[in-house]
This record gives C-alpha cells, structure tokens and sequence, in this order.
C-alpha cells in the first residue's frame, strides 16, 4: 500500500491524481489532501477517498466545510496546512500539484519531512532550483518529474548512465497561438488563447504553453532535475505531442518517449517508478495518426522562451523574478486587465529593473518574488 | 581493451564493424577474422588491424594467402576455420556477421566457448532459437542485437522490467518496392531490387527487405531474442527508418530509440553495452527531416511477413525451412534464374510440402536446411 497525499487536489493535475489512485484502490491509499477554494469537490473527494487530513486556503473556508467532514479528519488552513498536508501525516510520496510559487514551501517541508515528491508544480525548481535538488540529494528523496516532457527524459534515462547524455530535446506543441503571427497576437482574446490543441489543463498553464513561459520554465526545470547545463537543452516545435521528449546519448542513439497526451501516464509513472502498472489511457496507434512533424523553435516568434533561457543560465534570483513576473501578468491578462502580448513586455521590463541576486537563500528568493509580483502588478 | 572477433569480416556488417574497432584503436583488440572469397579486403583488414588468427572459406583461398600473412598469424579455412575463428582464439566478443545458416555452427560454436555474441547473422535464431537461447543462458552469454531494430528494443528495454512490456514493434521501411503494386512486381529487375531507399547493406538482404521476408526473419529472431510471444509482436510501415523500433509498456506508455540509419551504431553498441561511447555517425535532428510517416503493415502486398510469422508460430523446423528455401530463392533470382515474385511461391511451396519436425536438435534443423534447398532450387 502506497501512502499519498496532493497538494492541489481539486484542480487539473490533482483530479487526475486521483484519477490514477482510484484506478489501483488496492495499491494506494490517501492520506491527505490540500484544496484552495474549491470546498464542494474536496468534499467529494474526501468521501470518495478518506483521507486522515484535509486542508483549505482560509479560515473561513475550513470553518464552512468543518460539520461536513467525516469526524476523526484533521483539519488545516491556509499556508500551514499545506505545509501540514505536505510533511505531517506518513505519505509516502507527496504529489505537488499547486499551481505557482506557493508551491516552494510546501515542497521544501515534505522533502524535509523525507517525502519523495511527484512533481508537478513546476515553478518549485525554477524559483529555488538549487535550494530544492541540494535537499533532496541529503535528504535522499526522489524527485519524480509529472509533467510530460520530463517524465520522458526521466523514463528515456532508464538504466543509461548520465555522463553519457549529450543533450535532450523537450518537444513543444506551440500552444493555442502556433501559427499566429505577431501581429496576430495583438488582438487575441482570453478565450482564444485558453484553447490548447492536445491537452486539456489548467488556464494558467494554458496560456503559458501560448506565450512558450511554460516551456521556457520546463528548460529551467530540466536544468535543475537533469542536473544539465541549458547548452545541452533544447526546445523543438512537434504540433502533435505524442513524442513528449527525447535523450541524445553521445553514440548518436536518440531515445523518445511517446503516448498520446494523457496527464495519468506520468502522474502513475511517478506514482509506481521503477515499477509500470496497467493504465486505462488510450493506447497510441502510430499507423493511425500517420505522420509526426518537427520544426526548429523559433525564439523571434516565442521570445519569453529566449527570456527564460537566458534567466536560466544567468542563475540567482532572475529565474525567480520571471517566474513571479509572468504569474501576475498572466492572472493580469486573465482578467482582461492587459492585451496578450503584453504578458512578455511585462516579464521582460522586470527582469530589466531587478537586481539579480547570486545563490540566494530562501528569505531573498521571497523577497525577490514578493517585489517583483508588486513591480508587474503596476507595469 | 575489448577482443573483438568477426566471421564475415569482408561483408557490410563486418567491414562497418571494423570501422567501429578503427575508430576506438585503444579500446578494441581484433583476435580474429573470418573470411569468404574476398582475400583482397582480407589482406588489407589483417595489414591494418593485425589479428591473431584468420579463416578463408576454402582450403585453396587458405593457400594462396599463406605468403602474404605476416608470420605468427594462425591461418584457418572452411566451417572448421569458421568455427576455430568463433571458438578458439580468447575473443570476448565474437560478431556473427556471416550471411545465412552457415552462421548457426559458428555462434553455437562461440557461445559454447563462453563468447558474448554481437548477432548480426539473423538467420541463427531463426533457424535454431531454441537451441541458441537455452545455450546462451546456460552459458551465461549475452546475445547483444546487431541488426538496427532488435538493437533499438534492447536499448528501450533498458532498465525496465521485461513482465512490464506489453508488446514491441518493428518498423520497416517498406524496402524498394514500398509503393509498387502487385502487378508491378511481376516485372522488376534484379538491379531495381538492389536498390533499398535508406540502408546501405548487402545484395541478400536487400532482397530480403523488397520482399519484406527480411523484417519476418526479424520478428522470429525478435521472439527469441525478447522472449516474446508472436502475438505481442508488431510490425509497422515507417518508410523514413527513422524510429528504428519501439516498446509499448503496460501503463500505455512507448519508449522508442531513433537515428539516421547507421548501422556502425548497433553495431558499436553491441560492442560497448552497457556504456555508450562516442560516434562519429551524424546527428539527427528531426527539425531537418520535418515529418516522419507511418502506415499499417500490408500483409496481403506483402504475403511473405504473413507467412514467415505463421512458421514462427508453427515452430519446431518450418522457420528452418521458410529461411533456407529464402535463401536459395533469393540466389536464384540474383542470378536472373527467376522473376521476383517467385521467390515467395518457393517459399510457399516448399513450405507446403515439408512435414514441420517439432523441438528439433541440430542434426534435424540441418537435414530440414538441407531438404529445403534441393527442393527449393528445383522448383
């Protein structure tokens, strides 16, 4: 029996989460469960699957849902609840599956706590890389990658050994916006860009796969859980993404993986690694979707990858500072508030003004988050 | 320092392995070198990559090479010198580069000796899987794929557990007929034939490859290989032969290696496993080649795969037969003895007049190889 708790239950990756442990109700077992707001479906799922403790983003909403729980369900609140979910109770891994920065301190507790982490929010690694795989590594605690593309190179670096890696390749849809022009871009609507061609996911993420900020915080994520310097990282335009990513090993052999896009198969990869266990998602008929196609990226048309990059490699807090920066435009952008394109003019003119601060520790990574979520909220 | 030994040094597998042993001259140590009829080459592989001993196909060739080897080389001829190259000498690998059953003796003869085995000569599988694989395992021999297909599963193979996999998949570019119809082929030549849209290899399997009898070698020799019943073996059409082959595993998941086709890349894998080491084979980039296609396998156009896999489930001697009669089809039709389509109703004939012997041991498998090519050549 497989312990598990979810951070970020109610929302794309955690539903599916729990997709994939209803699925082996005899192999895993929940332990907790941390929701924002949404306290209808944390109450369904809180029957469905019986956890010992539960978590809500405020007080207010803990004391709604309070004479609804099963009695013997402890009950949390707020950012301490998530810590609490993260690290208290006895999962034994625990799924990060909030969305943005709020992520970083929960992950560091459940790490601490020597949870293995099933990695889904991304912008753990890319606003305290370095804080978060040095913890790991004392703390001997896996970090098992959930989104596609790193879930590939994790399952194509299977039994090879790392020193004979020469570079992987993340392979990018080119989101809603593919073949949009940048003139194009200038009028496109908040529902225009929340349609994403293959998968189905959260509105964030959505409209970080339109701008390439997603794919530009996968580079920096690759960094960081593949331990590889971004010149040995690549981004390569594959509209169908049924090759999530690849590995080129130094003999010249490419190892891919490939699957139609479908969240449960590396969120149960992450679950069940090193063992695979049966999966009902569809499987991929190669001869029926007849051709697979390939363009370089193209860092003119997709600047905020370019961006993200050179953040990257600049190291400090700049990756911080980005990432901040793009969750406020984007929440801006969703609210109607800015035009599409100004998402990246927003994250560029921050990182112009911000003073990049080296190896920072945990209080200056906050700081820096903090100041630029202000800086962007005026721009 | 690696001891490498090659029967069928003169031929494409074996002159390419050499170019591999020429490219890491401190880490590869020839001991030994078989031979056919090309004394020539032969001379020039032992000038340059001075092995200990050699074997030529007859006594004769043997005799009149004797003045040109530098003293101290032991000189061999014939199945015994074949089989003397194989066993004798302290070779850690031995590569089974030769073409046809005459291969069979040889690598029993080499796994015997307790010789790690780079397979390049399929039909030794196909002909005695049974005995080869039982001996290998006794022996404690690794049987390491030389052909680009079975190499590309074993390398997706890597690190996973075999109870995981839920089928394989061999592609096949189609050969140089792909897009001809039936009615076509009635009147191709032996030089259109030769022709093979992406691989540079030998005259017999290039044949092989236009009938598609070569990619049925290669699921029998898959199923030997993998262990793999035939119902978990696929085959697809993929006329870029750029996804050299592909696992599917349980959770829905498919690992799958690519490249430009090079076979010095198999082949230095097999020499190497399980490091890779550097290759001067060119890179792929996706980006370039744009799309990579695929259809499902035609088994009424290509009647001799359905045919090859209905002797694999047969067992016992029917692949024996299906590959020897092949053989001398395949010979009579580079002589310009018959049109290309009979080579399949030989196969097919043949086929239909022996009685299938089951478990057969070696003396059987030879009389049933035997049998089938008198009859073939008189049909």
């Amino acid at each position: 029996m497989k312990k598990i708790s979810v951070l970020g239950s109610t929302g794309s990756i955690g539903t599916q989460t729990l997709d994939v442990v209803a699925m082996h109700p005899d192999s895993f077992d929940v332990d907790g469960l941390a929701a924002g707001s949404n306290t209808a479906l944390l109450l369904e799922q809180v029957r469905r699957f019986q956890p010992r403790r539960v978590s809500v983003s405020t007080k207010e909403l803990a004391e709604q849902i309070r004479p609804e729980l099963p009695s013997g369900i402890e009950l949390f609140y707020g950012s301490e609840g998530l810590v609490e979910i993260a690290a208290g109770g006895d999962a034994d891994t625990v799924v990060t599956a909030v969305v943005g920065s709020v992520g970083l301190q929960s992950t560091l507790a459940a790490i601490e706590a020597g949870r293995h982490i099933g990695l889904a929010n991304k912008e753990t690694l890319v606003t305290a890389g370095h804080l978060v795989t040095e913890l790991a590594n004392r703390k001997g605690v896996k970090l098992l990658p959930i989104d596609s593309e790193h879930s590939a190179i994790f399952q194509c670096l299977n039994g090879e050994n790392r020193e004979d890696v020469s570079s992987i390749t993340i392979t990018a849809s080119g989101g809603s916006f593919r073949d949009y022009t940048r003139e194009q871009l200038k009028k496109v609507s908040v529902e225009d860009a929340l349609r994403h061609p293959n998968w189905s996911m959260g509105a964030k993420i959505t409209i970080d796969s339109a701008t390439m900020v997603n794919k530009g915080l996968e580079v920096i994520e690759a960094h960081w859980l593949f331990g590889l310097p971004y010149e040995q990282i690549n981004v390569l335009l594959h509209p169908e993404s049924i090759i999530h990513s690849y590995v080129e090993f130094r003999d010249s052999s490419i190892v891919a993986q490939l699957g139609n896009p479908d969240m449960r198969v590396p969120i149960q990869y992450a679950l069940t690694y090193p063992e695979r266990w049966e999966s009902p998602a569809a499987r991929l008929s190669l001869a029926a979707i007849g051709r697979l196609t390939f363009r370089e990226m193209d860092f003119v048309r997709f600047p905020a990858l370019k961006l993200a990059i050179e953040c990257g490699k600049a190291g400090g807090t700049a990756t911080t500072a980005f990432n901040a920066a793009n969750e406020i435009a984007v929440a801006r952008f969703l609210r109607h508030e800015i035009p599409f394109l100004r998402i990246e003019e927003i994250i560029e003119e921050v990182l112009q003004r911000l003073v990049n601060v080296n190896q920072p520790d945990l209080q200056q990574i906050q700081h820096c988050d903090e100041m630029t979520r202000e800086l962007a909220a005026k721009l």
